[in-house]
């Protein structure tokens, strides 16, 4: 079935208008009638022509799709601030350039590296923003084959040379440290994230708290919500008085708001009887009582660089790897000496 | 430049397989070596052939992709949960049909109704997801003249006749106002959302506390986001004594979360001296303390309601008005008899 390509010039012939009007209507732009759009879009459907969303993109260099795959439990990512700020962060920059994100759940790393290679092939998106990277992640070698444009956000040890953006999380773990074990605590003990995409904090932590004794170095890793930093917290905090942490430091902010009501419960007093650091430091941390000390990230500009780098990797203006500033400390209400 | 159209016939013969080998490759269906695979990738390349993503809808009435066009500034999005979660029980149905959610922020209903036109002509969607209804919405209308199929999240008042899900919020109001008056609450007051788009609620909180006496009906309406709701608790609760609500309903729960917060600050026992009623009841009201008594509403499931009922619009086998169940009444340890 050999047929003869409809191209843009036969539906605008067809409208008995110019192919720019065509691209105009089609692309939604001012400048026409509603009875000329009218026209135009039904002599497209009755050609059965539509533009090829990659036409656009080759032609104008303008893409409007770009993809975004999360290996992640469905339930859990609408528990957790941070992919929710990182994408409002994504969409505050994708709305300048009127592109929208293709976002899917996946269940391993292995359907992302499907799925990105299918969006890639069918031309579906112009680029992606590939996240939570491990050690050996099989997505470097993939997006290298394909030449699709990519963001990866994650540490440069991680993302094999892709254009990266990144935070110092290791640093910013090491500062949490020091700043508690400043006040006098030398009981740090902290509330992870999953175990094998938080292993650079987790490696930066046992070394900033062996420092301080074979005590400072309890970690637990949870699955980031609540729930499970309530569990981890009700742990640490009823074991025996003398080995009991006398500061937490909690892998996000969600988790240490649980924290703050686990102590509450148990009838220890934040920050005199324990000490609470939260991390990224999204609303939350402003609308407790006490307010969280929190190391503070800003994940929406944080997603808002990862976009504008892919669009920099888009048009060949840039690549490389691209630390964004570290997360900082800011002192609250949830901190303070032990014992004070 | 009228061009003979490249078939996937043409990749086939290339490549030396059939047409049902090329679209297993694309399609990413298991079945085929490596190398088989390359090489048909290598073909379609050399003769810039690519599946369009709407040939396959047709062909297979299979769709891959829906739409979703939110009218917020990207902050909030990141800063309420109900968005999260609401995608999240969306995706966890579009996974199941290896679908991907094409989801775009818009600054105005105008700009959305051009949107959905540009991605169904454009046949970069097979369906939308239309959210936040208001009084004549703009959209019913040329949804029909499209024929695109949606699901309208919103009240059957506001959907026009548009397959929809919705929630019967005005009850669920009457019912917490009810909840508090049986507690003995007379000055109940509700930091509301935003205006245009809670005016159901609005109406119903109105009536059911005017029955109350005219104390009982301070409304405050807010962007949604904690701090907003942090101002109207203090606002509320910084009047003279006489006036001060004794009782306080949010329209979600990061606001009630805020308002435990500014309680605290104040020197007010919640709920002795003032009760709070979250709404939605994400994981957020269980980690709090006093945990939050909240009208609980499953957003996951809605989203997963909502996704599958546009299934059914697409094959045909659906359409209608289809109420989701209610949000109920959760009673912890936020709310009390006034003065208790």
């Amino acid at each position: 079935m050999s047929t003869t390509r409809v191209t843009i010039k036969d539906v605008a012939a067809r409208a008995g208008v110019s192919k720019g009007a065509v691209s105009l209507a089609f692309n939604h732009k001012p400048g026409l009638s509603d009875a000329t759009r009218e026209r135009i879009f039904g002599a497209a459907r009755e050609l059965g022509w539509a533009p090829h969303p990659t036409a656009r993109s080759l032609a104008g260099a303008r893409v409007d799709v770009v993809g975004l795959a999360v290996c992640r439990p469905a339930r859990l990512l609408g528990l957790e601030p941070f992919y929710m700020e990182f994408v409002s962060g994504v969409e505050s920059v994708l709305i300048e350039h009127s592109c929208a994100l293709l976002l899917r759940l996946v269940r391993s790393a292995e359907e992302e590296v499907g799925l990105q290679e299918s969006w890639w092939r069918a031309r579906q998106v112009g680029g992606a923003i590939l996240v939570d990277f491990r050690a050996d992640d099989p997505r470097v070698g993939v997006v290298r084959r394909l030449g699709l444009p990519v963001v990866a956000v994650g540490h440069p040890s991680l993302t094999g040379g892709l254009t990266s953006v990144w935070t110092d999380d290791a640093g910013a773990v090491t500062e949490a440290v020091r700043y508690l074990a400043g006040l006098g605590h030398r009981r740090i003990a902290r509330v992870g994230g999953v175990a094998a995409l938080t292993a650079l904090r987790t490696a930066a932590f046992g070394a900033a708290a062996r420092a301080l004794g074979p005590a400072g170095a309890r970690q637990l890793a949870t699955d980031w919500s609540g729930e499970a930093g309530a569990r981890a917290t009700r742990s640490l905090l009823t074991g025996a008085a003398q080995d009991r942490p006398t500061a937490i430091v909690y892998d996000n902010d969600v988790m240490a708001v649980a924290g703050l009501a686990v102590a509450a419960e148990l009838g220890l007093a934040v920050p005199a009887d324990v000490s609470v650091l939260a991390w990224d430091d999204s609303e939350l941390c402003r609308i407790t009582y006490p307010t969280l000390s929190a190391m503070s990230h800003d994940v929406h500009g944080f997603g808002a660089d990862a976009a504008r780098t892919l669009f920099g990797v888009i048009t060949g203006e840039g690549s490389g790897s691209h630390p964004v500033p570290a997360p900082v400390l800011t002192p609250r209400g949830s901190t303070g000496p032990p014992g004070a």
